[in-house]
C-alpha cells in the first residue's frame, strides 16, 4: 500500500496501479448497467436474449459512470491514507452506482445477506433494482453508506456540512451534480464553509461533477468557462482543482493526483488550525471540478443520434432491447466492452486483486458508521426541567415569555453536552428575536469569517448556527441528525414553509429507514415555531401563516407529533420530551411574547403527558350533569382568548355550565387507529361530551380540527375558530378579532350554540365591545386597557 | 437637465447638484423616521413631546437610509437619461423608505388622495404607517411602484428578471439586501443573467446592498473581502462596481459616477446585441456593490451602545421615547439633523428645487405602469380548443397522453402571441419529460450561454424557460405576471412543494391587491402538476406527494382554484379557462402517461363548466329510486380505477345500482358560502344522495375530501381513498394497490358499504385477485396483462 506524502507533486502513479483502478471502475460500471437492464444472464455467460431484459427499464445511466469513477478513487485514498470518509451522492439518479460499489466492497452483502457475492447474488442484485418488491432507483435509505436521498435535489452540500460538524476526523466527499447546482438551496450551500471550524469539525470535499446535461438540455454551470468557474468558486472561498477529459487512463491519472492535492490541502488547513494558527478569516478549502462525459463509456450513438456526452444518456440510453435486435446488440456490446470475464471469476466473485482495492471494515464507505448515525448516537444529557419552572401560584397570576424560559433550559443543555459535542441549535438569525438569548451565556453564534472588536456573541466555537436561509438551517440539522447527533431548530412560523419540501423528504427518509432493521434510530428533528401568526401583528400579513401544521399532519402517524403548549411550563415539558425522542419530526408552536401562565410545573407535566385534558379550575359548575358548552383551545393565544371568553360568560351568564378543554398534543384528537397518541372514542366522548356544543379556538387553519375529529361522535357540534387568512399590521388583539378568534366572538359563539339560552342582550353587549375595540385601536394604535391589562381572576 | 454621455469618466458632478441630491435624500430619511415614530408634530414645529410618539414603535430603520440613497440617485439618472425604471426593494424592511420616496415624488398622493402633500398629509402619512387600519411596515401591494412584497426574503432578483423579460426598454433596479443574499433562492438567482437576452429583454441592474448586519449579527457577504466578492460576481457573469463609505458627499459622488458607468455598461451590451453583434456566450452585465452603514445617519450610540453601523440599528434604534427623556432627546436631535425646515416649506410641501429632482409622470418609479402590471396587460390570444380535441367515439375507446395534447394547444398559443411577446412557459427541465414537447415545434428553450452544433431546441429567443430550480421558475413567472404578462408553469407534482412558501406569498399579494382599486388585475398564476404521485412508480417514494393541493385549499376562496381533469379534452378546457382568468392561482393536476379518454370535447366542455357531474353512461340502473352506492372520483388515475371498479361490480353483481360522479373542479365540493364554485346543498344532495354510501377515489390525501365536505348532509357516508403515504418503486397499478385506491379495493369498499348486500363470495374473489396481482408483479416486474390491457367496454 502506498503511503501518503505531503505534496501532490510527489505522487507518481504507476500504470499497473491505475490499470487496476480502471478495472475496478469497469466492474462498477458493469454492475450499474446490469442493474438497469438485466433480469438474468448476469455475467453474459450466454448471448443476450430479449427475455434476459427487464420488461420496464427504469434507471439512470448518465451520471453513474462519473459517480463510480469518484468512488473508486476515494477508495484508493482511503486505503492509502487510512481515512474516515463518507460519500454523499448528490445526483440522486446515481442509485445504480452506489449499489454497485457497496456490492463490490462487500458492505452490501453484509447488510443484505441474500444478495450474495456470487453469480446468484449478482442476479438478485440486478433483478431487485427498480423492481416491485426491490429497491428504488435512487440513492435511498436502503442504500448502504447513504445519508442522502436521491430525488428532490438541492441538499447534498448542506447534508455534507451537517455531517462534518463536530466530527473532526471525518471527511465528507460530496458529489454535487451540475443539475443540482442550479437549485437555490445548493447555490446557497457553498457559503457553509463560513461555518466550518477546521479545528473542531471535519472536512467537506465538494466534487462538482459537470457532466454537462440535465434531462433534456445543458446545465448552466457546465456551459460556464473554466475561468468563470474558477472565479466563482474562489469567490466562494474554495480552491478549485480541475479534472477534465474523457480518455480513461489520462482521467485516472488526473483524478488521482488531484485528489492527493485536495487531501493535502485539507490536511494543511486542519494542521494550521489545530496547531493554533487560527486566522480571523475563513480558510480557503480545496474542491474538485470534474468534467466528464454524461453516460461516459456508454453507447456513443443509438439510432443515429448522439448519446454519450449528451442528455440522451440521462436515463436508459438504449431503450428497446426486448423488441429491437439492434438495440439488444448495442447493449450486449456495451456490457461486454467492460470485459466482465476479466473482472469476476467463474463463480461471479470480484477478482481478488480488485477486491483488494476496496478499504476494509468500517473504512468502506458503505459500512461507515457515520452514515448509519444511530450507531454513533449518544444520548443527549438534558437537565431537570423542574429547575426552570415558572412559579404559578394560581392560574394566570404570572406573566412570562415562554420561549425565554425555554432558553434557560437550552442554555444548560448546551453546557451539559459541551464535552460530548453533539448538540447544536439552528435558526435563521432569529435566536435572539425568538427570545432564546440565554443560550448566549454559554455559547456564541458559529462564525468563521472576520470578527471585529465590537462584535458580540460570535466565535468559531459557537454552537448556535445562524444563517438567513431556512434551507441551510434545515439541511445542516438533517446532516447532523443523520450522523447521530441532536439539534433544535427555531424559526418564525410563517417562513418554515420555505422548508416544506425538505421536511417532506426527511419524513420520507424516516418512514423508510424505520422499516430497515439495520438502520439504527436517530434523534428526532425538533422544530420550535415561534413569532407565530397571532403575534405577527406588527409585521403583517406576509408573516402570518400557521399552515405548516397541516403539511405535517399529512404524514404517517408514527413519524410526526404536533405540540401546542399553552404556557412556559408546558413548553419546557414538551421540548424536553421531544429532545428525548427518535426517528420523528416534532413540531412545537409556542409564543415568545409575555403571556399569562396557567399551570404549575406539576400540573403541566400531568397535562402534557395526557396531551389533552379538562381544566376544571377554569370551568364553571360542570357537575354531574355535564356542561352546557365545551370551550376547547389549542395554542397559547387561543387558550388566553378562551379563558377570557369564559370570564365574560361567567360575568354575564353566571349559571351557564362551561367546561374548558385544553389540547397540547394535537394528534390526540385523532382516533387511536390513526395515531398512537389518539384518544379512544370513550375518552374523547368523556372530554368533549356526545351532544354539547364545542367552541374550539385553534391556533391554525380551523379545517384541520375538523379533519382530525370528523369521525368522533360529537363532531357535528364542533365549531372551530382559527386563522381564516385575515391578517395585517395591527394590534395583537385586533388580529384575533379579524379572524373571529377573540374572546368576544368566542363568547358569542358559545351563547349562540347553547340551545334554549336567552341571552340576546349579552350578545348585544359583546358586539358593542367589538365595536368599541375597533374604534379604540384605530384611534390609539394600541389595544384598549381592559384588553391589555386583562388577567384571569377567580 | 444634464445629458447623458457615453463613458462614466466624462461625468463631472458639480457640488450644487450633489448638494441638492443630498437634501432630497435627507427629506426621504426624515419622512422615514417620521413614519416610524410620530403620531403628531410631523415637522417638529414644536419641541417633541412624549404624546407625539406612537405607543407601539414598529418599523425598520436599518436598511432605509441606503434604500433612500439609491432611490434618489436613480431619480437623477431617470431624469438625465429619460429612463424607464422600476425599483425592486429586496430588503422588505425598507417599507418606510419606499413610502417616503413615492410621497416625495407625488405618486403616493395621486393614489391615496387623502395623504396630501402638506402638513396634514404628512401627519397622516406618519400616523398610518404600521398602525391599525393603516399600512404595513414592509413594501407591500399597498406601496406604489412595488411588485415585490417585503416579508419572506429571497425573491427580489427573480422578480426583477421576470419583470425584465420581453420589456426591452425597461431597466429593473433591484436592491438585494445582504441578509436576503444568504438565502437559497437569491443565491441561485444570480444565474438568471444566463436567460436574459439583451436584444429582446430589458436590463436588470442588481445593487447588492451590504450594510453589514441582519437582525442580530453580521451578514456573510458583508464580511467577505472585496477581492472575494469581485471574484464571486465576476464568476457569476457580472462586472461588479463598488461604492463604499459613509461620508455623504463622497458617497454621492461615488454613487453618481458608478451609476453612470453601470448604465453605460448596460447600454453597451444592449447596443451590441441589438445591432446584431451577438456572441455565442452570455454577456457580462454591470452590477453595483454598495457598502454603506446600517442605520446610516441615525443615532451613533444609544445608552452607551453602538447603534449606527451595527445590527442594533436594524429596527427602532432608540426605543423608549415615550418614557425616557434621553431617548426622546436623541430622537429629536436625530430628526432635526436632517434640517426639515430647509426641506419642506411652511405648508409642509417639499421645496420646489427638491421636487424638481424627481422624474415626472409615469417616469416616477412610484407611478411606473410596469409596477401595476394590470395596466399594461394585453389579453392572451388563445386558439380554439376544439382544434386539439381528441376523438372519443365512446368512453374509454381512445388512449392518449393528456399533457401531450395540451402541448399542441400551448404550441399554438405561443405562436399566436409571438408578436405581442407576452407569453412564456416555465419549468424545471421537465417540459419534454412532461410531454409538452410540441412547443418546441415553434420555439426553443431560452439559452444565452454557449450553444454547440449538436444542441437542439436552444436559442436566445426561445420562450420556454427551463432551469433546475423551481424557485427561479416561480420567481421569474411571478415577475412576468406582475408586470402584466401571461405564463404557464409545469412541474413534477411532488417537487412543487419547493415553492410552497412562494405560492403562499404570491397568494397573499393577490388577496391584498384585489382589495386595492388602483391595482389592476393581473393574469393568474397557472400550475400544471404532472408526473404525479400515481405515475411516479418508477421514481419511488421520494417523488410521490400530492400535498400541494392541501396547502392551496387553505387560501381564501376567491384566490385559488384546483382542477383535476380526468382526460385530455377536459384538460384542454381547464387549461384554456385558467389562462383567461386573472388575480388567481390555478392548480391543474393531470397525467402525462397514456390513459383512457372518457369525454368528447362537447361532453368535456359541459362537464368542466359544471365542475362536477354524474357520468350517467358509466353508472348502472340508477333510476328513479337512486343508486345503491355512489362511486365518486377526482383525478385521472382515480377515475380510471373507479370505472374499472364499476366494471367489476357490474360483472359480479349486475343488479347493484351504481352511480358514478366525477369531480373536475375540486372546490365545488365546498359549500357555496365557502367558495364561489361551491355547490349548493341541494345540488350536492342531488348528486351524492342524502343517505347512500359514497366511495370516493381521490387523487391526493383523503382527508382533504372530508375537510371540504364535512358540512354536507351525507358526509358521514363518505368513504375516501387516496394517497396514504404508501409509495415505492413498483408498477403503476401496484402503487394504487399499496394505497388501496385500486379497482379491487374500491369495489370491495362499495360492497361492504351497501347495507344488506350479500356478496362475500365476490369480496373473496376480489381479494384473490389482489393476491394474484401481488405475486405477478413481484415475479414479472410489470402488471398483469388484464390490468395493462383493461379497457372500458359497455
Amino acid at each position: 500500500m502506498r503511503k501518503s506524502s505531503s505534496t501532490a507533486e510527489k505522487h507518481a502513479f504507476d500504470d499497473a496501479e491505475l490499470s487496476l483502478l480502471d478495472r475496478y471502475w469497469r466492474a462498477a460500471n458493469y454492475l450499474s448497467v446490469g442493474q438497469i437492464y438485466l433480469l438474468d444472464n448476469p455475467l453474459l455467460r450466454e448471448p443476450l436474449k430479449p427475455e434476459h431484459i427487464k420488461p420496464r427499464l427504469l434507471g439512470h445511466w448518465g451520471t453513474t459512470p462519473g459517480l463510480n469513477f469518484i468512488y473508486a478513487h476515494l477508495n484508493r485514498v482511503i486505503r492509502a491514507r487510512d481515512l474516515d470518509v463518507i460519500y454523499i451522492c448528490g445526483p440522486g439518479h446515481g442509485g445504480p452506482g452506489m449499489v454497485a460499489n457497496t456490492y463490490l466492497e462487500g458492505s452490501y452483502s453484509e447488510i443484505y445477506p441474500d444478495v450474495t457475492e456470487d453469480l446468484a447474488g449478482m442476479r438478485k442484485l440486478f433483478r431487485q433494482f427498480s423492481f416491485p418488491g426491490g429497491i428504488p432507483s435512487h440513492a435511498a435509505p436502503e442504500t448502504p453508506g447513504s445519508i442522502h436521498e436521491g430525488g428532490e435535489l438541492g441538499y447534498a452540500l448542506t447534508h455534507a456540512f451537517g455531517a462534518a460538524f463536530d466530527n473532526p476526523d471525518l471527511i465528507v466527499a460530496c458529489v454535487v451534480g451540475d443539475g443540482e447546482a442550479e437549485t437555490g438551496p445548493l447555490a446557497a450551500s457553498w457559503h457553509s464553509n463560513k461555518f466550518l471550524n477546521p479545528a473542531r469539525d471535519g472536512a467537506v470535499l465538494p466534487i462538482l461533477h459537470l457532466n454537462g446535461y440535465k434531462i433534456a438540455g445543458p446545465t448552466v454551470l457546465a456551459r460556464m468557462g473554466d475561468a468563470d468557474l474558477r472565479s466563482l468558486f474562489m469567490g466562494h472561498g474554495y480552491e478549485p482543482l480541475f479534472v477534465e477529459g474523457s480518455e480513461p487512463r489520462d482521467m485516472h491519472r488526473q483524478m488521482a493526483s488531484t485528489l492527493e492535492r485536495a487531501l493535502d490541502g485539507i490536511g494543511a488547513v486542519q494542521r494550521r488550525w489545530r496547531n493554533g494558527e487560527t486566522e480571523n478569516a475563513c480558510p480557503h478549502w480545496p474542491m474538485i471540478i470534474l468534467r466528464s462525459p454524461k453516460g461516459w463509456t456508454g453507447p456513443k450513438q443509438v439510432d443515429g443520434q448522439m448519446v454519450e456526452n449528451f442528455w440522451r444518456a440521462h436515463q436508459v440510453p438504449v431503450a428497446n432491447c426486448r423488441e429491437d435486435a439492434n438495440h439488444l446488440k448495442i447493449l450486449e456490446e456495451w456490457m461486454r466492452s467492460y470485459e466482465p470475464e476479466k473482472l469476476f471469476d467463474a463463480d461471479g466473485r470480484l477478482e481478488p486483486e480488485l477486491r483488494a482495492l476496496a478499504p476494509s471494515g468500517a473504512r468502506r464507505m458503505g459500512a461507515n458508521p457515520h452514515a448509519n448515525g444511530g450507531l454513533r448516537r449518544r444520548e443527549l444529557i438534558a437537565p431537570d426541567i423542574g429547575r426552570y419552572a415558572v412559579a404559578v401560584p394560581r392560574p394566570g397570576a404570572t406573566m412570562e415569555q415562554s420561549t425565554k424560559i425555554l432558553g434557560h433550559y437550552l442554555r444548560d443543555t448546551l453546557s451539559l453536552n459541551q464535552a460530548q459535542a453533539n448538540f447544536r441549535i439552528f435558526g435563521p438569525d432569529e435566536t435572539e428575536s425568538n427570545r432564546l438569548s440565554s443560550v448566549f451565556e454559554v455559547t456564541d453564534r458559529t462564525w468563521m469569517a472576520e470578527i471585529r472588536p465590537y462584535d458580540v456573541q460570535l466565535s468559531p466555537t459557537g454552537r448556535v448556527m445562524e444563517i438567513l436561509s431556512e434551507h441551510l438551517c434545515q439541511g445542516w440539522l438533517e446532516g447532523y441528525l443523520l450522523t447521530g447527533r441532536h439539534g433544535f431548530f427555531s424559526c418564525y412560523e410563517a417562513f418554515i414553509h420555505i422548508v416544506d419540501s425538505m421536511f417532506n423528504q426527511h419524513a420520507k427518509w424516516l418512514k423508510v429507514s424505520r422499516e430497515l432493521p439495520w438502520r439504527k434510530p436517530i434523534s428526532s428533528l425538533n422544530y420550535l415555531l415561534t413569532s407565530h401568526v397571532w403575534r405577527q401583528d406588527h409585521n403583517g400579513f406576509s408573516h402570518q401563516d400557521p399552515g405548516f401544521i397541516d403539511l405535517v399532519a399529512n404524514k404517517k402517524a408514527d413519524i410526526v407529533r404536533i405540540y401546542l403548549p399553552p404556557d412556559a411550563n408546558s413548553l419546557l415539558w414538551v421540548a424536553d420530551h421531544c429532545l428525548r425522542t427518535y426517528d420523528r419530526v416534532n413540531v412545537i408552536v409556542a409564543g415568545k411574547q409575555r403571556e399569562p401562565q396557567w399551570l404549575s410545573m406539576e400540573e403541566a407535566v400531568q397535562h402534557c403527558q395526557e396531551g389533552i385534558g379538562i381544566w376544571k379550575w377554569a370551568g364553571n359548575k360542570d357537575g354531574s350533569t355535564g356542561p352546557d358548552v365545551v370551550m376547547a383551545c389549542a395554542g397559547d393565544v387561543p387558550t388566553m382568548e378562551t379563558l377570557a371568553a369564559v370570564d365574560l360568560l361567567r360575568t354575564h351568564i353566571p349559571d351557564l355550565k362551561v367546561r374548558v378543554v385544553n389540547v397540547v398534543d394535537l394528534l390526540a384528537l385523532q382516533s387511536r387507529e390513526q395515531h398512537p397518541h389518539g384518544l379512544t372514542d370513550e375518552a374523547f366522548d368523556r372530554i368533549f361530551t356526545v351532544d354539547r356544543p364545542v367552541v374550539f379556538a385553534y391556533h391554525g387553519y380551523p379545517y384541520l380540527i375538523h379533519r382530525l375529529t370528523y369521525k368522533r361522535t360529537n363532531h357535528e357540534n364542533f365549531h372551530v375558530r382559527g386563522f381564516i387568512e385575515e391578517g395585517t399590521t395591527t394590534t395583537p388583539f385586533d388580529m384575533t378579532v379579524l379572524n373571529e378568534l377573540d374572546r368576544y366572538h368566542l363568547a358569542i359563539e358559545a351563547i349562540r350554540r347553547v340551545s334554549g339560552l336567552k341571552a340576546a342582550h349579552v350578545v348585544e353587549a359583546l358586539r358593542a365591545k367589538l365595536d368599541e375595540h375597533g374604534r379604540y385601536v384605530r384611534e390609539h394604535g394600541e389595544d384598549m386597557p381592559e384588553i391589555r391589562n386583562w388577567t384571569w381572576e377567580r
